[in-house]
């Protein structure tokens, strides 16, 4: 049982967490914080926190646990304006989609990050943003992968497995740099390859009545790439930022890749192509076809 | 009314244009041909066509209308067998996935392309493959578009148009090379970027327990990217053969934009990265809205 628990940036990501937590009824009190005051206002009517306070000092005031949800670029700012407000004891966790960077933000502002704080990621979200299209159940059933470091409490580590554990997440623990490299693989580069490819398509000229027509004529792959840039950009941006040194590393190898299968398809190389395709494929249905059991098997 | 239709290839799209035809009343007579006879046989217990033969000659002998549903790379094969065995007003059409290519292979077969045939293309189709998946509303609401020659026959053409009026889709007219533009750009781009982004991660070794870990976290956007590998490669393979030269002037151009945004990541440049991210949901969501709004004004 927490008793008070404050979630710095109550938008899709907070607000779920918040509902979620409330749901489960583990906390006695959820405070908003943030800048945001229209956001956190919602907040309260919609019942998702009990109050909030746009000063993070008074926000944080002898919280149990503060989650922070704000993006990667604000993780820093917060972390400098509740340093020293919150109680020795009280367990600090996020919600980054990169850790790394958050580690290095909590080291500037505290010399070394603290061994009650704990870098978590939710794997969740929607296209949609803002505590107006958060849910309870929006964790239900997905992965919070947790980053603790080796000098991390085992008590905040165990309580914010709790926490994660009340919204019916899954709860996976891995080291720093491997957290950003598989993240970097499955979540920052298919993002990236998606807005580049979109942002490419409106701007070329191939005589078609404007670029509209794309869309108009999305098949089933377009679709799917559009629906990834409905994303919100400025997010993306900061997880660019923020994961930078992952990110570039697979965009290199994606480029050569690419360049090698540009290569083919340019001379005629049936079966360079057919190989890139089967190998992507044959790896898919695996992958699939083993979840499938595992769900099929689960108790 | 059309007394016999034959269909070459009788898997999800052409199963489906049957099931779809037959539903709507619209042939007397559905004869199925190809070189499989075990899905032929199959078609023919689902009812999906009436009969079939797995020698094309007598497949199309005095049909009406003949449509090509085989891959790309076997639409020249097909037209060869079937020249000299039609009647002289039979008319021929095919779901082509590029119209250039089918074009070409008309004309190698026949001088010129025939005037009672109208190269066309469903944008229909799931990751499902063979008639066993082929069901009446594939065609539903989406688009069919027909690409008719100069001097394709005017009767030849109504006669496809109401065909894929009888699906339900709704029917597009367009130059060839306009038309493997288009597709080029909303269509096998984003197909080709997704097999080499999922070969490129499932190839690589970043330290991670091994490729299934990239499956195992895929967030949102990895997800939509592996949909859309699980569709058949040698279609795709077919497609990038059948449709080269607007696929790599499309991958050159994706290529330099890639580049140019990596090297905005590589140095930060935050403004740069934003501008990418904000044009490409800017489009898609005036795209989306104005779709909406078109949807909900429609009678």
């Amino acid at each position: 049982m927490i008793k008070r628990l404050t979630i710095i940036g109550v938008g899709l990501i907070g607000g779920s967490l918040a509902r979620a937590v409330k749901r489960a009824g583990l906390c006695e009190e959820i405070v908003g914080g943030g800048r945001d005051v229209a956001q956190l206002r919602r907040a309260v009517e919609l019942g998702v926190v009990d109050r909030y306070d746009t000063d993070i000092a008074r926000a944080v005031h002898d919280a149990d646990m503060v989650v922070l949800a704000v993006p990667l670029g604000a993780m820093e700012l917060v972390l400098r304006a509740l340093a020293g407000q919150v109680r020795p004891d009280t367990i600090i966790t996020d919600v980054g989609s990169a850790k790394t960077s958050v580690v290095v933000a909590a080291r500037n502002v505290f010399g070394e990050v603290p061994a009650n704080f704990v870098p978590g990621h939710p794997i969740a979200g929607t296209e949609k943003n803002g505590v107006e299209a958060s849910f309870a159940e929006l964790f239900q059933g997905r992965r919070v992968i947790l980053t603790p470091l080796p000098h991390t409490d085992t008590h905040a580590l165990t309580q914010v497995r709790l926490l994660w554990r009340a919204t019916g997440a899954e709860i996976t623990e891995m080291g720093v740099e491997h957290h950003d490299e598989v993240l970097a693989a499955t979540s920052h580069l298919p993002h990236i390859l998606a807005y580049a490819l979109v942002d490419t398509l409106v701007r070329m000229d191939t005589g078609m009545d404007n670029s509209d027509e794309i869309f108009r004529f999305a098949a089933g792959g377009f679709r799917d790439f559009t629906r990834i840039v409905a994303s919100d950009p400025v997010m993306w941006r900061d997880i660019c930022l923020a994961n930078r040194p992952a990110i570039i590393t697979l965009l290199e190898r994606f480029r050569s890749d690419l360049d090698a299968l540009t290569a083919s398809i340019r001379v005629g190389d049936s079966e360079g192509i057919l190989a890139v395709f089967n190998r992507a494929k044959a790896a898919r249905d695996r992958c699939y076809q083993k979840k499938e059991d595992n769900d099929s098997g689960a108790k």
